[in-house]
């Protein structure tokens, strides 16, 4: 059996954390020879709730759940961490501006990336899920100047799985047929999901949809599914999150399946497709042995560089707002 | 890829209902060759709820989720249903007597017993979760003369799950180290958890642990874990529920480890360990080749015996309030 590795999950008393938790523990993201100690960290108010958490995990006999420790101590939390889920920030209240909440999140995230620094182990992998997810990793990346900044990603993997279902229905196939369907730049609404280079059973995306249904249709219901399931639930997505956050983490560390890619929100810093090089950015990328590459070389049409524009755009304008948060500690 | 299975889980709506069906339909069940089907079921007024659901399910793409349908009728929600984890069941309000639940939940079992007897496949394997979980399924068998009342079975395996976890932490070992534990009886807190033949790392667990303690601590915690876990929760054990049931039905479907068995409340018929052949009793079991068998030979003491007795008796008592729901429809 493998030594455990230490996984930490932020926001672990939230919604998203409850459904992540259990499956991190039954193997399904890092592998059923890999035991795990969960390090679940919350805000001191919420330290209470994961008691409770605590117990359930107890009482699932996981046989390669090694330990769970809790904690509201970011140095507790992230120490020697392999592998750390950022769930935990504050939602948006009702007469909150939009450049508010990224400000205040940002300083979440800022805390969490020096500690991160000073406490986790070197090769730290880090998924941000918390919003805005991608802004939010960049910040992090800045506070821990001594971690590759490789190591931090945010997640457009749920938009990715959510893109992939939706064309598999238009298009009459099973999920399972859909391959190399890409989502670019922001987890937001200005997100690009693209079928250009997507194949389906083999055939060209576009031989089977039309792209005045990719434009019309498939893309406005990707980049709003979240508003779509918080009307439908009474509640925002929990199951599918954590169940993308396993699926980008498990990618991440044991590979992608061949033939394919996934998307993940990585440091631009490489300039793929002529990026702004200080953003995180979602990209089409292969996984393999515990690291990622860009998928290089696809076409970028006139169609394609105005969405990466928009949404490239988006990501400037967050970065302004938390420019303070991003300059190295003096 | 074998074909999909039908899998119905009623009270898909509830907290275990959103625990238990993205890991059904992630492979975690059935095996990772196994599609599905997902039949949720529900009463009219929660059919809408359910549409949440199953958009995150769509959103998660999982490759062996072959469908999912929404009913409020159980001739659509038992169609040709190969496995169901009958969840749903109505909570104990503040000034209602026990065994006026008890009658209240048993006449949705008979209906559900009637439809599995008219619309389910011939091999369906039934679980049930919802309280009182034992007399429920005697309930459902007895409603379904044409299905083989083995097939009916109720869930002690988060009792077992607890039980295991429990004796693992006083004995300082791993819970992958404990095997051969037993929940007997009833899944209340009559409940006998048993360490007799427990092995723990190959050394009766009564060598590293007192009988003292298994009195006056363990089989008392294992008993009340559900009113722990809701009092620190403030809500009631919905994942670990959700786990216990994935468990006992993988064991099931696919086999129990060797050199170790599972407690399943199973219809008592054969008689075995003396105990009333008209009840459903937890019993040690191992499953193979999609089958269970109880694990017989065990010798059995005076004390074992009173606690027996003690959990029997419960069941009779509850089985005399449903006697009407047990006669065959005339």
């Amino acid at each position: 059996m493998k030594s455990p590795v230490q996984v930490t999950i932020t926001g672990a008393a939230g919604n998203i954390g409850y459904a992540l938790a259990f499956r991190i523990a039954s193997g399904q993201m890092l592998g059923e020879d890999q035991p795990v100690t969960l390090r679940l960290l919350e805000v001191p108010q919420s330290v209470a709730t994961l008691g409770g958490l605590a117990m359930e995990l107890e009482d699932c006999a996981f046989p390669l759940l090694h330990d769970v420790v809790l904690t509201d101590d970011l140095s507790v939390g992230f120490q020697d961490c392999n592998y750390a889920l950022l769930i935990g920030a504050k939602p948006r209240t009702k007469d909150m501006q939009r450049s508010d909440l990224i400000a205040d999140n940002g300083s979440i995230f800022a805390a969490q990336g020096r500690a991160i620094n000073e406490h986790a182990a070197r090769d730290i992998r880090v998924l941000v899920v918390g919003n805005p997810a991608n802004t939010n990793a960049l910040i992090a990346a800045a506070n821990a100047p001594d971690i590759n900044r490789r190591n931090f990603t945010a997640m457009t993997r749920l938009d990715h799985n959510r893109a992939r279902t939706q064309v598999a229905i238009k298009a009459g196939h099973a999920v399972a047929d859909v391959r190399q369907i890409t989502v670019w730049g922001n987890h937001s609404s200005t997100q690009f999901p693209d079928l250009t280079h997507c194949l389906i059973d083999g055939t060209p995306a576009f031989e089977l949809v039309s792209r005045d249904w990719a434009d019309d249709d498939f893309i406005p219901t990707v980049q709003h599914r979240g508003t779509a399931i918080i009307e439908a639930r009474g509640a925002s997505s929990a199951a599918s999150a954590a169940n993308a956050a396993i699926d980008h983490m498990r990618n991440w560390a044991l590979g992608t399946d061949e033939d394919d890619w996934v998307s993940m929100a990585i440091p631009s810093d490489e300039g793929h497709y002529g990026i702004d090089t200080d953003l995180v950015f979602s990209y089409p990328v292969v996984c393999k042995d515990g690291d990622y590459q860009v998928v290089t070389g696809l076409e970028v049409d006139d169609y394609m560089r105005e969405k990466f524009v928009t949404t490239e755009q988006e990501l400037v304008k967050e970065r302004d707002i938390v420019a303070e948060l991003l300059k190295p500690a003096g």
